[in-house]
């Protein structure tokens, strides 16, 4: 099965995003729309931050059944930290476009991402629901994804099919976000759209096993939004057979694999990001070992800027892979840029370095950290820092 | 007591500062030495980074005796991740700073800062010690300072004077370090000489006691270097009687301003730094809570890079305090910016944002966060990150 960068329809779903003006920039999209024909199985994950934006506290509380009609999304403010006021916000909000689209308030989800601690215009919303409910379409996913977008540079969208269960299975997936970005156990706003049949606990299950490898093993700043929500809707349109077994292993796959390809355009798409790197740490005593020195260099402004300069800056690697408290031994460590290996036993190998700066001028590339202890390995991918990443967030109020 | 951003001469204790082309770069100062006149009491406090350099761990052992007669500094190589050839390197340097003075080579504390996985030529080692001895002199402290820096822009020395039993007793501080910085426990390169008789015993505790106000209440960029070393030297000659009770304790808070300044000058000089950022955490259940929420606030590259555009941001403030996973009541916290008071009661207040943007045009300010919901309180100091950190970073190999 093979992770398409592009849109794709997905039977039981239409999108919409249209300009309400809730971001007071005539003409930008900013309120998107995800609908369903009829409620279908929902499962979401939210921010582990304490400070929880209004919709996220609503939404959590409405996928607690397992059902959505719709998701309504405004990009310009976070509705966060705008008290009693916000939580009402956020459910007129999503009462609005329930009677828009005929159903119950209880049956739509709400998500905000933009400024922090202003609200927006709940009549420029309803009119902005109304007027979205009118566009909605099956091949609406790129519309909808523009309007979602705050400093992500192009919209954020995947695809994939296949067989299950005896049907043809599609999913779409889009996520918007930049920067602010370390989920755990969480994400941006993220949503995933299949035609599958799928139970609503099956849900819940794939979802959760699909973050340690996608949502959560990314990180742009290590910063955690307030907002970060992820959610994976089943129509069941595909008509295939309650999935189990297998077929449910299989859905669950797939799931992962569509979460991870939207994972990593995230990152790519990191406020000022030049590079996508991958930070694989092996030979660890344990998983939560290898987990937190992966992010230790993931995090590190030095290790970052090094790797906007194309710098293979061993040391730098080093100082993160001690700052992690885990159990090194200096002897045995082996660091390699680009495949380039540039430390082992012990030694730095200087004559490597010019080959691994070269390396480092691709768009894309690994570094590998074999701490030779143990079996536990971990992944997390990460972008550069550059000049770009300090202009956007001078100038721009999250 | 003032403390004063200017050498002092230090009875007890000589100074200087060579260029001893350890780094190739001619006439660059690169090997400093501090030599009492015979040895004193010293105390010291390293990294607590996994990863240790060669001349933590010697300077290390040497300290448990309390005892030192001077100490050399190399910039240029870190002497890190050198292995045993490295550690050799280590002793041999401290050992032929020992013969060009006439002592024991236990008596002498090697300290190197700069790239890591480098080693440098002994035998230049060997002349510059030659010529640094011959150097030597009460009043250069200016020199040695010079001789320690790599990213700095400017020498940090600081400089006190106080009563005590009966006598004058001087201290004099020097330190280096720009980027790399969140100590924890250790600090960059610092060392603080004083002429006051204090029994090893107490200059133990006196340090460690100083710290978390000084060097463990900063941050430039969260990270912790592989070489950090605090030592604090007392020749004694002030002739004052053993310090006891009130005396010592006088002693201490001495040494802990003193401390205080010169961290605060790291983080005024932190790498491409244009403001120094105090963040001040009040009315937590804990301490650590405390702390917790001032390190998140301190080290968030989107907080950070808001300080560099003078942006109130405070979303970002919040982001980070719900971040540090530490008990919050949002409609309690009170934030305020240069004493403007940005949100309270559960709202944020926007017309306070345009004068707190004034303020935060400053060189330097306060960022007040009051949990309000307990007693306790945390401070650290920071500084904003700019496109020179990148700059800095993206060119420079550590």
């Amino acid at each position: 099965m093979d992770v398409r960068l592009e849109p794709a329809v997905v039977r039981g779903f239409r999108f919409a995003g249209v300009a309400a003006g809730l971001r007071n920039e005539p003409g930008r999209k900013d309120l998107g729309v995800i609908a369903a024909d009829s409620a279908v199985a929902a499962a979401g994950v939210f921010t582990t931050n304490r400070v929880k934006a209004a919709p996220v506290l609503v939404a959590q509380a409405r996928l607690r059944r397992g059902r959505l009609r719709a998701v309504g999304v405004n990009s310009g403010s976070a509705n966060c930290f705008t008290g009693k006021p916000g939580l009402k916000l956020a459910q007129d909000s999503s009462a609005a476009l329930a009677a828009a689209l005929g159903c119950a308030p209880e049956l739509v989800a709400p998500c905000s991402t933009g400024v922090i601690g202003l609200p927006y215009e709940l009549a420029k919303y309803r009119a902005g629901a109304e007027a979205a409910v009118a566009a909605l379409a099956p091949d609406g996913l790129a519309d909808f994804a523009r309007a979602i977008m705050t400093t992500d540079t192009h919209p954020k969208v995947v695809s994939a099919t296949l067989r299950l269960g005896g049907k043809r299975v599609t999913f779409a997936g889009c996520a918007k976000g930049a920067g602010m970005i370390e989920p755990k156990m969480a994400t941006m706003l993220a949503f995933i759209m299949t035609d599958a049949a799928v139970a609503p606990g099956a849900l819940r299950q794939t979802l959760r096993a699909a973050l340690p490898h996608s949502f959560n093993a990314i990180t742009v700043d290590g910063d955690m939004s307030t907002n970060d929500t992820l959610l994976l809707m089943a129509s069941g349109a595909a008509g295939n057979a309650p999935l189990e077994g297998r077929d449910l292993a299989r859905f669950g796959a797939a799931a992962a694999a569509v979460s991870a390809a939207l994972a990593r355009e995230l990152v790519r798409d990191g406020e000022g990001a030049t590079k996508l790197v991958t930070v694989e740490v092996r030979g660890a005593r344990s998983a939560a070992d290898a987990d937190r020195v992966a992010r230790q260099i993931a995090n590190s402004p030095l290790v970052k800027t090094a790797f906007f300069g194309c710098d293979p800056n061993f040391g730098r690697i080093l100082m993160a892979v001690g700052k992690a408290g885990v159990a090194i031994d200096l002897d045995r460590i082996e660091v390699a840029l680009g495949g380039i290996r540039l430390a082992s036993r012990g030694a730095l190998h200087t004559a490597a370095l010019a080959e691994a700066a070269r390396r480092m001028r691709e768009r894309e590339f690994t570094l590998t950290v074999d701490l030779k202890l143990g079996q536990s390995a971990a992944r997390i991918m990460t972008c550069d820092l550059s000049f770009d990443y300090v202009k956007i967030n001078a100038e721009y109020t999250t």
